[in-house]
This record gives structure tokens, C-alpha cells and sequence, in this order.
């Protein structure tokens, strides 16, 4: 379908992979692509941050939907005066995640959607430890619903880890239910782990400061295309443009300009004198 | 270079076989590429013309620089009505065409630029008779420039040529001055031949009328990025966007919303309240 | 509820000499107005026109509702070279005219609103023939509708006249179904006789030329708030501002800027930074 | 010149009481006015204020001038907290003032510009003491420059008052250097006060609370014309729209939209086809 010349625009949602494909094929017919691909969102949470704020976002964004949202909260900076507390207080509320059919009330975590993904999940807690990481929450199959019954999907516990802000494990998205937290010192650390992934789409700093909102969504802050403040990476972006950077697509989706991709656009110079101004001063006798 | 990463948005301007090359090499690094490549401008003169500044137009649009800019008039697409006429006049002018070296006063056409060029012109005139058609003004190497000295320089006559409008050789662009004209009978006819060829960056149409004015101009008109009307193809570009569609390049340069490929763009979502409205109507107890 | 602190804008659509005195009330407090009051539309129709467009449009624009609307044509420019024929297929539209209820099927031309715009009526041909002019159709008081039937409402002739442009008569607007008729030599003229009058609400052009509508539309053309080409001086004006200038209250509703006077605006300096720069470079040791 | 027919649009800065005149003249004449007029700029400093800032901001803005600026700080609101710091810390800064001619090196604050507002300052320092306000800080008419020369010109001492938040003098701009403070307990209550007088041009809130900006940025805060964050209500003004509220004028200078209000506004609709459709469904047979 990207090759066809009749497709003008082809707009594309997936995995960076494939998007990197499409768009070669569709821009050697000089055709335009609008790519929607992976992310690997991080959230910033300032020692200045409502912890109440942070914690109902931060816990949203990366069970919700089991982490299989391309905006799903994958990487935790914790500044390391609320480090601790700010853990304390989000293991307590993983440990109160009801599983098993989401369609149930009151169930707000499903399964994976395909067996492959389990064990992607096995593969990466494998690999976590290999990189000096540390399971702290979960990093199970799960094999009985919070009602008790088996679990008839492919359910894996939702997992968090501590991590280095170095480990190479960093760099890729797990599109998984696991939220790797790291500690900080500073703002300025922080937004250059954040920015030291390939992918760019979304991001999230919780403070209180107009200061530190400014250097976050200022040029010297986030690199992502969406950089939000004191709300969610995930599920908060309807109404401005979903916008990604970097290995995420370098793309716009239903922002203000989005309408003109998919317009042919002219630029019409209608002389209506009877007069023939050149340029270069070339005048004719 | 087209591969370096620290080069986030690259502007080539040059021939469609290279900015084809340079648009995937960009695009596989998720970057971003402003390309303005070859045209094929087509020039269309209605029966309703001011025919005084169809001339004017035509005759600076194809044999200033001597054929050798992106916007050159290359196609003359003439109404049946005022073929003759216009094409007589025209032929007169190109008699009194001074060559030489630009740099003096009242020389308006210099050589080639290089000495393949003028292989390819020769190469050229052979096809245009190959494929049926005739040259009217021109076709031959130029020795001796309008001052009666020997031309030093890749010189060749500026050329006008009568084709059918199905000729294969209307697709390519030579960079040359070569004009091809092109008999039609309603407007209609004369934008399908404007629109036949896969470049697409500048047009003109000469006409009075207000009502063929909007129909080049609407959307079932000239598919080029410059669409204008009773002006030059070439030269009178400033001040709009310089447009590129189709195998030009579907690029934009210097217009209003240019500015903008050279920014990073960001959406920020910023809660100032101290509740978190979560998406899906997930409520935290 | 002009003087009424508590309403910030006030939006006014009625008589000039009505708005003037709500225009200088609001404003006596510093609050809005957006004023719409009288017209006196001119169409002009060129000896290029297409004279079946302006015919119907010319009708439809001093006939519908009774002549009643700000935007009804009240004033036709006629080119000389057609200014006959143009009288003449008029005058036969107007004898077609079927009066009577106009909530009746194949009914356009209903009553006026008032007694008392009977006796204008009375009034404004009077005056007419006192300053020159001349009735070339209607001027009557109308009796029997188009059934019949005795008229049970404030019926009037359809009236035409011609006038001299000099006219005191055509500086005033009469709400009524009266059309005065000037005939002019070129389009310059016919914009200053356009121009001439103390309104500026709605006006037309009738041409097919590109420069004549540049002429009209341009910096030395109608100053109207609506400069229509080749459409009704009425009833077409939805889609665009709703704009009028000079005693017409210079004011716009409905286009894309008008949102703006319903808000209140404010510039905010926002400074993000520890450091505080003064203008004038005032510094603090 | 209001009446002058031949001026469209009239740009008026200076006191309300003109002004007032001004708008209803060029109202009556359907013109336009731009009105800049009297301002009474209040500076709120919240309790979590960057206090440094805030002192450059007020004194510049207090004493700058000496307090002859539309925008000159004339309310200083401080919030409990601080208030007693604050004033303490602005009594030193004013102890610092250098007076004498501010051509020259190191002289910040010149005389008042007639003698006729040195009689003002005079009634004003009655005034305020009796409705009940305290003068801390200067109250006298200077006889001496910093230099120790006599001064030859309308100097006055920079003056810093006590007063109630319901004084009705607070509702008056004394185009004096006279800075009322106000102390408040909640922000609420601080923008209340703000909004309190009639005028409506400059205003600047202190503080590093994201939400407090927000609050006082957005339809529930300031509603002057200009809501500065953390930079002084005068002098910082430059880049963004000039705009005055309510009696200050209800104006914009220089902003993004000012432009408009020199142009005279059309809405052409062109009808570029050969047929004439007309509103209301009306049909020509």
C-alpha cells in the first residue's frame, strides 16, 4: 500500500520498525506520511511535585491499558528527596491492581494482547537482571484473576524495577506492562535522561514551579513531541496535536496545521494590471 | 551528509534523480528534507489573452538564463485561436535574441553551462525529430556570438518546437533552451496536457477572464505548487511560497508556513489545578 | 440599556440615526458596540458582464422582501453600451412580479411593514420627480394583489426610476422597494458614484474581466464593508464578515475576527527567570 | 480634530477625563478611536514570591519616572506573610533614591513636570491622611538635590503610604510618585482588589506557584489589559499587545490584531461561475 502512487498521504500507526519502512517507500514516489511509532515516555516527578498529582498519573499511565498504549509511562525519574516515599506509596497502589476481564467493573487491567508478548515479558525481566537491574514489584506470569478464577489470557504481573539511568535496556520500548524508575539529583539530569532515548513522543513533569515548567517546555527541555506538566504521558492529549519527534515519526496528528497535509497547496502570483514587471530589471522595447 | 544525524532538516535543491536519493536517506533517519527538484513549467495562452503580455512572459520565461532555471517556460501550450499569431510574433522576437557574454550590457543570453550540456542538446534536437516533432526557431550550436566573435563558450541557439502533445519527450525536463509549443482547443484540454507530466512545480496561464482565472487556479486546475496567472513561470516567484508538487518535490520554501520545518514542535498539556482528570473516566479512590 | 454598566458590548442592528446615539451612549462608558444600521447598496454592471447573472441577481437584490432588507440594491449603475437592453429585460421581470401573501406558494413580493412606509412612499416619489427624476415603473399604490383580490396590507408598487448621480435623493436610503437607475461612462466613474453616498454597507460588481475586478475590489475601489463580484448586493453574504463601514456603524459581525470583541484581552509578561530585566537598562547594584 | 471628518482613525493617549470626550466625538461621526488613558497598576507579591525580584519590580516601577507613566506601580498589595520584610526591605531601597537631574550619571528620579502637580501632591498627602491612611516613607516637597545643590525644578519625595483597601482614594490615579500599600491575606482576595477601580491597564502578580499564576492569568484574575508574572507592571511591556481595559480605554496598541484597526475591512464574495445562486432557495424560471 505505500507504494501505491494513487495514495498521495499515507498515514501510519505502529511500531517504529515497520514506520521505518513506509516511510522510505512512500517518500521515493514523493509521497507524504504522517508516522504515529513507538514511544518510551518518561515522567519526571519533582522533589516540589504534588505527590497526590504524580502518583494517580504516574499509576494510570503505566497500567492502564497493561502499558499497551504507545504513550503508556515506561520510565520513572524520581528526584531523591521524594524518591522513597514516592515508591512506598506507588508499590501500595500496584498492590491493589484488580486483574482479569476489563470489561468487568472495577477491572482496570486486562492481558496482553498476543502469547508472543509474554514472552517478550519473560525475555525482559531476563534481561533487566543481566543489566544490574532490580524487579521490585511483580515480574510474574500470573496465573489466577483477582476474583480467583485462572487466568484464561495471557496476564504477567505489573512490574516495576529500579534501574541506571545507563542500562542499554533504557534505549528500547517494551510495549509491556514494566516501569523502570530511576533516581535523580537534578532538573537538568533529569530532562537529559529523558531526551537520551531514540524516541521522542511523550513526557511528563510533575512541579509545582514556574521556573522549572518554563526550562522543561522551553528549548532546553523535553525533546518529545508531547510535553505535558502535571498530568499524564498517556490519555491526556486529546485537544492539542499529537505530535512525535525523533524515532516516534517526526509527525503531527490533529493539531492545528494537520489539515494542510492533506492538502495539494499552491501559491498563485495573478497579475491583473497590463503591466509585465520581471524580475532582474529586464525591460523589452 | 544526507546521512549525518546532527543534520535534522536538510534543503536540496537540484535535480529529481538526486533529491529522490536524498529524501530516502533522510527519511530512513526519521529526518526532515526540504526538496526542490526539477520542473517542467508549462505556459497555457487562452484565445482571450492580453496576447502583448503573454509575449513578454514567454519569451523571458524560456530564453532567460538561457533555458537553465528550475522555472524556465519549457512547454508553450497555445489556443487554437491565436496560435499562429502568438507563435509568428514570438519567432520574431527570438530573431533578435543578442548572445554573448551576459555580463555586458544588452546581452540577455549566455551559453551553457557545461560542455555535457551541450551534448545533450544535440542529443535533444535528434529525439524531438525521433519522436515526430519539428523544430520551428533554432536547433543548432552557436560559433560566432551577435557581436561577430567566436563564441567561447558552450553556445547553442534558443529553440522553439512544434509537438504533439502525447510526445514522450514533454515528460523529461531538459535543462536547455528549448521551447516546446503545443496546439489545444478548450481550457480544459490545455490543463490536462499542464498536468500530464510528473514534475510539478511552476505554471502559468494568460487570460482576461475571471471565470478561467478560478478554474486554473480551483482545484481541478494546474496541479504545479506556482499556479499563476498572467505572469511568467520564472522569476515572478517572490513573495509566495516557492511551492514544489509531485516529482518537484512536495516541498515548500520561503512561504508562510515555512519557518516552521525548522522548528521542533512540541504540544504541552499543562494542569495548573490540583485534580487530575483522567482519560476514560478512571476515577482514583 | 445603552447606558446599562453591566452589558460590555452591546450589539445594535437598526436605523443610522437610532445607532449613532447607541454608538456614543456605549462608548461614553468605554464599552463595545457592534453596530449594524442603514445601506444603500450599489450594483454595478459593466458593459462586459454576464447580463443574465445581473439581471436575476439585480432582481432578486431591490424586489426581494419588498425591498426591506439593509442590503437590498437601491442604487443600479448601468454601463451606457447596455444600459437599454439592461432597462428593458428588467422592466419585463418587474411586470411578472406577483404580489400578495408572501407565505403563498409562487408569492415573492409581499407588503411593507407599516402604514407609515406608505406614506414614505408617497413621499420619496414625490420627491423623485421633484429633483428631476423620472418613474420608469410602478410609483404606485397597489390596490388588487396578483389573484385579485382587494389587498389587505401596506402594498406598493415595484418602482424604478432614473436618476441624475447628483441627486440629493440617492445620498439617503428609503426602505423601500424603490430602484433609481444611473447611467455611467466607465468603471472609475461608476465607483465614485458608488463611493459618494454616506453609507457603506453592501455593494456589487457585474463583469467577467480579471482587472475590473481587481479595480473594484482593490484599495481605490467600493469602500463598502461588502464588495461583492458577480453576485446579489443581498443574500449572499453569509459565509464572510458581515462588515460595515462609514455611517453604515463600521463595525463586523459574523467574520473571523468578530469573536475577538466578546472577549475581554489581555497581554500577560510572563518571567520565568531568577533575574529581573528592566527596560532602559536600569540595573540595581 | 476628534470632528475632523478627514480622520478616520484617531490614536488618543492621555487622561480619562479627555479621553472620554475624545471617544464620544469620534463615535458621533461613526470613526474610530484608539485610547490609551489613565492607568492605576497594582503589584500583588505573594508569600511565596522570589522577594528580590519583586523589589527590583516595584521599586522600578514606584519610583521610575517618579511615578509618571501610565503603568507607574500606584498599589502595592502584600500579602501578610511578607508584608512586614517587604516594606522594610523597599523603606532602605527608597532611603537610596538619588535625586537631581536624571540627564545625569547615577540620578534615577527628576522633578514632577509643572508646578501645578507639586499643588496635587500637596492635596494628595492631605487627602490620604484624611481618609485615615499613614504616610511611611517621604510625604514632603524636596528642597535639596542629592548633591547637596538647592533644586531648581518640581521635586517632591518618593512617597510610600499605608492605607485600607476600601480608602476611596485607592480608586484614583495620582499621576504622582505615591505608592499606596494594601496588606491581604489569600490571593482571591488580592485579585479583588485589583479589580476594584475603575481603571484597567496595568497589573503584575509576584510568585513561583504555577497555580497562582495560573489563577491570576486566567478569566477569574487580573482584568487589566496587562497581567504580567514576575516582572514589573511598567517598562516590561514592550513585545506584547499594549491593551487597556475598561476606563483605561478599552484599546490595543501594538499588538498582534492592531493593525486592523487601521485598514478599512471588505468581504468580497466573488462568484466565479455562470450561474446565480441565491439565498432562501428563490429560483428564476
Amino acid at each position: 500500500m505505500a507504494a501505491d502512487e494513487r495514495i498521495k498521504l499515507m498515514s501510519f500507526t505502529g511500531s517504529t520498525a515497520v514506520g521505518l519502512e513506509v516511510g522510505k517507500v512512500v517518500q521515493s514516489r514523493f509521497g507524504r506520511s504522517i508516522l504515529e511509532l513507538g514511544g518510551n515516555a518518561a515522567v519526571v516527578v519533582e522533589a516540589d511535585a504534588n505527590l497526590d498529582l504524580a502518583l494517580q498519573a504516574v499509576f494510570f499511565g503505566s497500567v492502564g491499558t497493561a502499558g499497551q498504549r504507545c504513550t503508556s509511562t515506561r520510565r520513572l525519574l524520581l528526584h531523591e528527596d521524594i524518591h522513597d516515599e514516592f515508591l512506598e506509596r506507588l508499590t501500595k497502589l500496584y498492590a491493589q491492581v484488580r486483574m482479569g476481564d476489563p470489561l468487568e467493573d472495577g477491572i482496570l487491567y486486562g492481558p496482553l494482547h498476543t502469547k508472543a508478548a509474554v514472552e517478550q515479558f519473560k525475555a525482559g525481566v531476563a534481561e533487566i537482571k543481566a543489566q544490574g537491574g532490580e524487579i521490585l514489584v511483580g515480574g510474574d506470569i500470573v496465573t489466577h484473576e483477582s476474583n480467583g478464577n485462572e487466568t484464561r489470557g495471557n496476564f504477567v504481573a505489573p512490574t516495576i524495577t529500579a534501574m541506571s539511568a545507563d542500562s542499554p535496556l533504557l534505549q528500547d520500548e517494551l510495549f509491556l506492562p514494566i516501569l523502570h524508575t530511576v533516581k535523580y539529583s537534578n532538573l537538568d539530569e533529569a530532562i537529559a535522561i529523558n531526551n537520551s532515548v531514540p524516541q521522542g513522543l511523550a513526557s511528563a513533569l510533575f512541579t509545582t514551579s514556574i521556573g522549572s515548567m518554563a526550562r522543561w517546555t522551553g528549548p532546553y527541555g523535553s525533546d518529545c513531541g508531547i510535553v505535558n506538566v502535571n498530568t499524564s504521558s498517556s490519555g491526556a492529549e486529546i485537544g492539542g496535536a499529537f505530535q512525535a519527534n525523533k524515532a516516534s515519526g517526526d509527525s503531527s496528528e490533529s493539531g492545528s496545521d494537520t489539515w494542510k497535509q492533506y492538502m495539494r497547496r499552491g501559491t498563485a502570483t495573478i497579475n491583473t494590471s497590463n503591466d509585465m514587471p520581471l524580475s532582474q530589471g529586464i525591460e523589452f522595447n
